[in-house]
């Protein structure tokens, strides 16, 4: 348990599912005069500090955040980028 | 205006700004027996696709975008990734 880590979450709704905040925000975008902006997706991005005794369990950890608190495996995709923290 | 591009934008509150819902995160992970995390921040993750003439045009757009819209400058730091969209 005496390695930190740094860990950056990404969480998405999955590509079949709507999404009404990206789209009102790319409303609010075409009223400002951004007529050229196509499609917006908006998410969650997380970042971690854990301790952790290795970089698998590490893992293997932030993927039981995900799947249980951080992001809703029903409706959306995570990925874990991580790196070792200070 | 021919050329499309994909943008990846991380919203991140600033280092000295509280992250109160961070915090309840890190408690509810705490309860579930992830006791190792020492700190959970929560930021936005946009994704844009928009059609613009160059790089630079793109970008100069995107920047304009999150300081009147996506992002709250007084409390919140931004970073945009730039791709060429499909």
């Amino acid at each position: 348990m005496n390695q930190k880590y740094h860990a950056r979450i990404y969480v998405t709704l999955r590509p079949s599912v709507l999404d009404p905040a990206g789209t009102a925000v790319q409303s609010g975008l075409a009223h400002m005069g951004y007529t050229d902006v196509e499609s917006v997706r908006i998410g969650k991005y997380i970042e971690v500090n854990l301790n952790a005794a290795d970089e698998t369990q590490a893992r293997s950890q932030l993927d039981l955040m995900c799947d249980q608190l951080l992001a809703n495996p029903v409706i959306e995709n995570y990925r874990i980028e991580l790196g070792e923290g200070s």
